[in-house]
């Protein structure tokens, strides 16, 4: 295995020397190469105009593709590089052809901003929604599931890997093994997972996976993927069409684009493409199995050490867990948490994750909010060490 | 009448020095003030991370949605900041209850990329697309609307203030005054309009309108916005949702939020949005009224030049003229006369206008493609002349 220079990685991140960033599950510090390739072509757009710049840096752009389908072994053409993770699942959801009847199976673990589309095909089209029983652990029982996939009706199978509140890395290529197997679709909602650990599409057999540049990628803000394996790329019409994924034939003609690209619409913020693309580099080259084997030695030792924390509970469940660490204090707010973290001389950014993002298991758990600390692979065991003492300097109440 | 520093608009601009740029009907070029507040904005994301720097930047973020509203004579709240032009229409058009045999009313001059949702709707819903004969100066004929509208079964007129290959201004207040008293909803495609002459929504009586950042505003790309009049904004369920548009209030009901922010999403590139405020703040503070003004004396000048070219024929029709100016070449085509100014000394941007974006226009006027040179008020006279030299100076066939 390949070893991290983590020495580099920070250097790479100048911001480390000033704070303490454990804000990755929201938006990750950009490494040096993400800000140079955007503030880069934004001075050659002022240089060339917008149209022309992007006209010379067509490879580059195209390589952005490459890349991501590198990343979770796909092909570049089942690929299209969306606004942001959530237009890029709308896209895939709002497009599938879900009829009255139709079921869909999520988790206790879904984002609530996806749960509310079902939710809305609910009223529209009167499909139904059903949420996968968990296991002893607090991830998807796979028995549950087997079960309910004995009901014809079911289209769908919709969950994250990962949830925006931490828990459980969901078994996905169990998951996916038996959506396969019972031809059911399975879109994966890889937010919180493309970069943060190995994830190849090939083995977990979903159909359509989405994720965002601005979290475990660190890439910016503005900038998503899907994919779409391309056997039902071409069976799939667009909820949305523009010029780009589709041509005008005749007055009374059109025709779409067979790749991927049906997806996305003309008109991008070519600087966040190929500051997306240079962050998908930068993450290959360190290499995803790496990084990831740091981020969970990170995450339980910041686990392990929570628990010298007098107040503190972690909260995370699950067989694999992730860099997602949660918690909760007996005396003190998440949000009391993170300002007074954030107000510490070495600024430490967590965030706080609420019951409005994950409803259902936040209700299941009886929680309505907890401290999320979010690691990735550039932090340090110093820094978690940091953390925990001001965690023990909270104020008494 | 306020002047224009023209100087300064030229100083705000440094690439003028190397280059004449007119193709701002793609992407104009951004003025200083833009690119310095992308620039730091990327720079405070680096320092603060992406979440933490947009929590420092809110009020700036919220004075974007001011702006936008001065701009168009709106209020805030009826004001979406979207990915971009096409999505923001894509919102609104796609978020209409049409129904089976509901009539959509379009001009000659509508983009191909909003004709294939039209087309698509037929597919799916049975709407019907009409399309409104020209008067004999080749914009929407006021008469033929009258009667078009006669129909009870039209349910919306949809079509741009200005075409992506020129042609005429189509005179909206008129159009708008009909669609009122018809009681139809009005979709303005203001993506070439607005920033390039006043359009005050007041005035127009438009319902909705859809507009970008990088054309005549000379924001940066990716990013556009949607207004929408308050009064349908509340009655009006976006095609999609997410926890930015809507909050889940239990496993089987959520609330959609009021304002017209329910047809955004959660996430965004913050460093666009701030700059497209800063060209929209920019914008103001030169007077669309005094740059309109001068954009017309430019797209004059230049129409008027062009017919001492040997071969060339301007193509712009309408009553009132836009600063989007077309012209085919008898001996050379688009594609060519494009290349053929790029690389002059001083490299003159235009660009080429094909059937495949205007099929309906281009088909009826019997045109294959157009050259598009789109003057903004930064550019100037001495450019003009610079055009018509290099023109001149085609190679004979």
């Amino acid at each position: 295995m390949r070893l991290l220079d983590i020495a580099q990685l920070r250097a790479d991140t100048p911001a480390v020397a000033q704070l303490i960033h454990f804000n990755n599950a929201g938006a990750a510090l950009m490494p040096a190469p993400v800000i140079d390739t955007m503030t880069r072509h934004i001075q050659l757009e002022a240089r060339l105009g917008g149209y022309e710049a992007a006209a010379q840096q067509s490879q580059a752009i195209e390589n952005v593709y490459v890349a991501l389908a590198r990343l979770i072994n796909a092909r570049a053409d089942e690929i299209a590089v969306i606004e942001n993770a959530t237009r890029a699942w709308d896209m895939a959801f709002y497009s599938l052809p879900l009829r009255p009847g139709d079921v869909v199976l999520t988790s206790t673990t879904e984002y609530a901003g996806n749960y509310i589309p079902y939710l809305q095909l609910k009223q529209q089209r009167g499909i139904e929604v059903r949420v996968i029983p968990n296991d002893e652990h607090g991830q998807v029982s796979l028995t549950a599931l087997e079960d309910l996939l004995d009901d014809e009706r079911v289209a769908l199978i919709s969950l994250p890997v990962i949830a925006t509140n931490g828990g459980p890395v969901q078994p996905i290529e169990q998951i996916g093994a038996l959506a396969r197997a019972a031809g059911v679709l399975f879109l994966l909602d890889a937010c919180q997972g493309v970069g943060h650990l190995p994830i190849d599409v090939q083995k977990v057999g979903c159909h359509m996976l989405t994720a965002t540049s601005r979290k475990y990628l660190r890439g910016p803000r503005g900038m998503g993927f899907l994919y779409v394996e391309r056997s039902l790329c071409e069976n799939l019409e667009p909820a949305f069409l523009d010029l780009h994924a589709a041509s005008l034939l005749s007055a009374d003609h059109f025709t779409v684009r067979a790749d991927a690209r049906r997806f996305e619409n003309w008109e991008c913020n070519v600087a966040a493409k190929l500051g997306f693309g240079a962050a998908v580099h930068y993450a290959l080259a360190q290499g995803i199995e790496p990084m990831w084997q740091r981020i969970q030695q990170l995450a339980d030792y910041l686990r392990q050490r929570l628990l010298e924390v007098p107040g503190v509970t972690p909260q995370d469940l699950g067989v694999q867990k992730s860099g997602i660490v949660t918690f909760t204090h007996r005396h003190h707010s998440a949000s009391q948490v993170q300002q007074w973290l954030a107000g510490q001389e070495k600024r430490i950014n967590v965030s706080t994750s609420t019951l409005r993002s994950t409803l259902l298991d936040m209700q299941q758990r009886d929680l309505l909010e907890v401290s999320r600390a979010s690691l990735h692979a550039y932090n340090s065991e110093a820094e978690i060490d940091t953390m925990i003492a001001a965690l023990r300097g909270l104020p008494n109440l």
